[in-house]
């Protein structure tokens, strides 16, 4: 299976906030963003894997700007890494200022999904080779993530988790 | 106010047909599309002018191919001419296959929207300047297509319609 | 196979604009009217033809008028013409006023469904005869509209589209 | 104020059951179809009273009948009596069968809207004076379930619920 | 069968008041409610039963009070007394004030459901024992109001409604 | 400021999986679970803080189970931890079988909410004191957690730490 590149996933969803998608402040409500973000998420795994990707886990979703009513959202969605038949999905969002053009960081978010044939069960997917600075970063990061999960999770010992402990000592 | 390129107001929204925008027959609700592609056009014709954009009129959505629960579906938007405050947005709806990652053209569509200012009235927007083989083509059709709707709504005489007339004489 | 009459497939959808379906501007979005107009025209479709209808284009909607949050709208659809398999709907949308109960034009739209059995498969529809004098006239024009979508499809050659041409010479 | 006709209030709304609305069983949910019922009751309380209305109770409704999905539904709602301020909307629904275009009963339902001003303080109503057989019934039943409301609610003493105590003795 | 409590079917349904679910007062809108009602009720009926239940009724839902956007809505649902195949499920509704905590009664509703197999047909549940006296109320009223109900329906000779009859002679 | 118990924002979400609300498999789509827990957790953070909450990051959401059509989901949401005017909730989501009555995890979630006065700025909120074992635990871990979302964000110096770090030295 030949590996691939964090563009060949590259998803964007480029989409407003009506009212029905706002929550009592006029800003879009923070349930309708996963949503869409899962929306984006699932189609970049989809594009990497040509399989279908169910959701695994959602992580280090981060909420630092609020978008009001009638904001232009972009989301991008790619592929930052792959493991067996899991893929670890980084997406960017921004907010798009309708006078000036000018786009600011509003979110970005982790999404793990596994790919499964039409039975559901787990199979084999393609593995990553980052090509910007930015995608070898979040690369080397995802391991880490990946590392802490499984501590997390019990099914790893912290001492096991080098690359995650060098962090600390 | 400089001239914009089609490219300047290029708008993708990839999308997931999930069960609840189907039809009885499993496939995309043809009104889902027509909101889905309103959304995309509202924010093309906001990239072109820099302004609120409402619908004026909604002309030549064909729908070739019906698009099953499930799909990927990629909507692109550009305006593709501007007379005055009104911009003609041309959309382009294809469908992704997840296994080979091939797109097949789905539908065309084309929305006028005016750009206006917070008060609702309309206000001039800049001039297309077509760049690609398609989107002069596409420019040279709109004015036929805006002499066109004139002539059917009774503000134009169809022999000062030279453009269209030119297509059967 | 008996031709119907436009007043045998009326079908009317009164409906309120709720603060779900509004744009920024608290207007009713036009995404939103796209979509009831295409459940309204099916309907239609399915009466006139007693088959499942599924839309094949979409023609002259001309947003005219906004309709603000509130509002009660009444959308009225009836097949205008018939062709072998396909069905021309012609849609008329009135905004009431709570106060007066006056009714105001604020939107017309064309639709084209195509009557499908079961599998899928075009099937034959009945004829239309138009009873008053406007729905002879959009009768009428239909053909002009058939042919127009024809040569711009290039399934047509424009010296061929005589209804069509008379307009111009 | 002059009283008006049942009919003057007549609102019909005519739609689809789309997959978004069904429940496990693939027929038309039941909260989806109340929630139509009181939009197209809230409606038909408008044109008796040309004032806004807010629901004020629901009874009576019964669902005789599955609705599956595809299904053309047809909701037909009109006061069948007022009270001061207060207006008893009855309302019928049908299914039209594809094929034949028959209409068979699907379910009826009575809602109570009270009509207010712009902030929210109750205002009188048009009596109604009813024209055909069936609304003459609804209207002098009307009577008895308001007595029978007051009763349940401690509002009135059942010696009193002259009407409604004549069914019993 | 043994027979149950309706603590054993008791359900809590806590939700938000999002701007997409309220009326143009900006309240929370009745059809919104009654749906989320017939899904609160839906689940209780099913723990009773350890069936699929379906609506057959909706009866005495007052709405007393309005509920604004923003606010915090509890509904509670619980079995008040069973029929054979039928449950009379009675609901509290409660707006939550942000600030003190406390709850107010906003509407109450009465729905009856109808236990059925995998295909469709009424099947028997258990009997209700009340504990509380709230719910020894409701239960004995339950049966006057399933008599009302057959009387209205022509089902019931009056004479024989002994429990309804007796709140009149 | 007096500190609270877990319990004292105890929020309980109730509710079905809908065919609208499902992915092509049947199963209750992840991003609708996203956008439910988002609700159920700040109507549990506005129970601690009696103030609005905006949600600030997601993290370790898991998604272990998939939700088939018609389940009855139970989601309950709890304030393990504050932090000046943040506050972690930790969210578990169960699946009731329908005929048993049996409950089985199906997702965990943590959610991390902010308190805001009206005009969106971050205020003081009361300190959590947990009871039960397992709020023992989740207390203790959602400090290791916001050492680890500083050291992640660059905001802390991993040496700083101690709790994280104690983990793996």
């Amino acid at each position: 299976m030949t590996s691939k590149h964090p563009s060949d996933s590259l998803t964007i969803l480029t989409d407003l906030v009506l009212p029905s998608e706002t929550n009592p402040l006029n800003n879009l409500f923070g349930g309708e963003l996963l949503a869409r973000m899962d929306r984006a998420a699932s189609i970049a795994a989809g594009r990497h894997s040509r399989r279908i990707g169910v959701t695994a886990s959602v992580n280090h979703v981060a909420f630092n700007k609020s978008i009001p009513l009638g904001s232009v959202v972009i989301i991008e969605a790619k592929v930052s890494r792959a493991f067996k038949s899991s893929m670890e999905i980084y997406l960017d969002v921004w907010v798009e200022d309708r006078q000036s053009g000018n786009r600011t960081k509003a979110n970005e978010a982790i999404y793990t999904f596994v790919a499964v044939d039409d039975t559901g069960r787990p199979v084999e997917v393609p593995l990553i080779e980052p090509e910007t600075e930015l995608e070898k970063l979040r690369y080397d990061a995802a391991l880490r993530r990946k590392q802490l999960s499984l501590v997390l999770a019990g099914k790893m010992n912290p001492h096991d988790a080098t690359e995650l402990k060098a962090l600390f000592t």
